[in-house]
């Protein structure tokens, strides 16, 4: 049975979402639907390409992933769909996909070209799922649009090394439901630049030594309960997607506070790793 | 297989929406169940109607459209069952199904009547979802109800025309995700009146003389991208489910405003459509 | 087909549900996954607690239920699989399953070890959901861990009854979507203490002799609607799982406000209940 994931900027109050779930089985009786996010914010590419490049290889081979975020058609914002790691992805050629191939070369990218056909301002609905439902009954990318040879690049990608090689200079590109910091360093990333080195890492007038395996590796649990006076702390994790993270031990934004509010730390805002000689 | 459509004010974190597709899943093992929104504003039965208008048409002929908001039976708050379109909806009779009805004549109402069975105060799960099973398993509407011949209406379903038909007094009905704020002036309704004069829509002192197909109209596509300001600039379009709708270009709440923010519109707000001889 | 329902604190933004789903679809294609709450405060026990109690019983016989709370494996926070009432629940040994098994004693609790084989710091995604596919395979509790006696219990779970048995000391335990105060005082608990007497709940400054059937017992439905006004005057109910709860009539955050906000109630917050001789 096909697996059609959602991923959009819709939100959760909105008919948006019902309604393509209900376009989807009125094509295709026999087909799984998947929220991935849609709580995605506002026409945010950066954010929909980390959330779909962690998610999407969870799915079996074969899944397709559907992804609404700032895809009304226009001369700059065409439509695409990508077949990747045997997965497939429909979404507007705006950067999204650009974080997933950073990592693995497409097979075949085709810029949809069904468009004439339908006359329609929420091309999710009236596009991408017709094509979504093309390719669950079999369909080949060909039959829906013409083969180009690249996507649009998303900007800063990737965090910078200096000449001397002695910082990386990243940037913070997610932040959490717990409102811990993702920065676009990744674990291969840095170990390839540190190659065994000390180092400091800095985000503000924040500074980090090491860097923790998990999040609870900062308590000591030697000391008793009731002294320890870890929760609120601050540390750096590679995080489950292998992303160097700046977290809070135990944070929520509606109380405690978290990374992003207790160290005033934005989208895109620089953080250095500094090597030692 | 069946389609159980669920909407309510339920909101994300309680456990009615858990509890309430476990019953139809202890029920019915061969159904499919899909949310349309839970985040409807508590007892807001003007978003609950106009959500479920732009949604139901999208599913199969045959799906049942469970509507959970302001549900508690009491002696003004009845609860039916109606079929309309060869789709079913179980709501209370507070005005939900109005919205629809205006549009496409029921075929058939009914009050449910199967409480004296059932001692709860959860009526959703207890009473809707035993009838929503009972439609599933192709049991008729007569079974759970006595028929009826109208339901209850809402107010300020309709906007107004003046009696020289130079102005449609409409208002605000529903704020989407974006912050665009949809009226409840219909794009027919519209033409009907306009009769290809010209016009100007006002809402509170912004003044707009243009509807536009779709958002990025307004982008003047031959200037130099980093030269144009077009992100924030309102605009007016009928959306995509055909309502008048004031928006701002790529709004986000949390970041540039939203027409609702920016404008101070908000739900029930007069919007006037002022025609030129 | 098996059914696994999920609850977490992982929130609807973040990649992390979207990645556990695909991973049991990878493991299984006839399941269905059923969501219960992802929108628990970070790290909140008690609420998460509330939740599972309040939902699982809806779902069918031999449901699976992951509980991703708070759950790095840590020296003093080890994870178990619990059977109980033919239902089966994945989650960290940290008060969660206290509130259930309050109820109903557990048919078998095991402390999961297969942690030496898997290396991880997203445990949900790992460890819960390959016990969670181990179980819907009809695997038993022994392959995956060590039967052990007792689960950790949760702090000030059951309200408290005075010497004389004139007061029982309660506390807030959840405030739900509309801002209603929910109590550890259950209906049974009550009256078996009540034995017909008259009494007063008190929080705050605010008391109230009776416990209404409904809320909408409070209205006086032979008064002209336009005189009434109900909506937003405080009562308290039992609450359709049985709890007393303190609330508005129509009561919404965003605008007449809530029982939580007009009355300055929040979580742990004590409720008392006084009986008059």
């Amino acid at each position: 049975m096909a697996i059609i994931t959602l991923t959009t900027d819709f939100g959760e109050k909105d008919h948006f979402v019902g309604a393509i779930k209900g376009s989807i089985y009125s094509e295709l009786e026999d087909v799984k639907i998947v929220d991935i996010s849609h709580a995605i914010s506002p026409f945010n590419v950066l954010e929909a390409a980390y959330i779909i490049q962690n998610a999407y290889n969870s799915f079996p081979k074969g899944s397709i992933h559907l992804i609404g975020i700032d895809s009304e058609l226009n001369p700059e914002n065409k439509h695409i769909a990508v077949k990747l790691n045997d997965h497939y992805f429909i979404c507007a050629n705006n950067g999204i996909m650009s974080m997933i191939c950073n990592e693995v070369t497409p097979e075949k990218i085709v810029e949809i070209n069904i468009h004439d056909k339908i006359e329609t301002n929420f091309p999710v609905l009236d596009v991408f799922v017709r094509v979504a439902c093309h390719i669950a009954r079999g369909g080949t990318l060909e039959v829906v649009g013409k083969i180009i040879p690249e996507i649009k690049p998303i900007k800063n990608l990737n965090p910078f090394v200096n000449e001397d090689k002695t910082q990386i200079i990243g940037s913070v590109i997610y932040i959490d439901n717990y409102g811990n910091v993702v920065t676009n360093i990744r674990r291969k990333f840095f170990e390839l630049t540190q190659k065994g080195r000390f180092f400091e890492v800095s985000a503000r007038s924040y500074k980090f030594k090491e860097i923790h395996k998990k999040y609870s590796d900062i308590v000591n649990y030697d000391m008793p309960e009731e002294d320890r006076q870890d929760e609120g702390r601050g540390l750096v994790v590679f995080n489950s997607s292998d992303y160097l993270e700046i977290a809070i031990y135990k944070s929520d934004l509606a109380t405690v506070g978290s990374a992003s509010s207790l160290m005033g730390l934005e989208m895109r805002d620089t953080v250095t790793v500094n090597f030692l000689k």
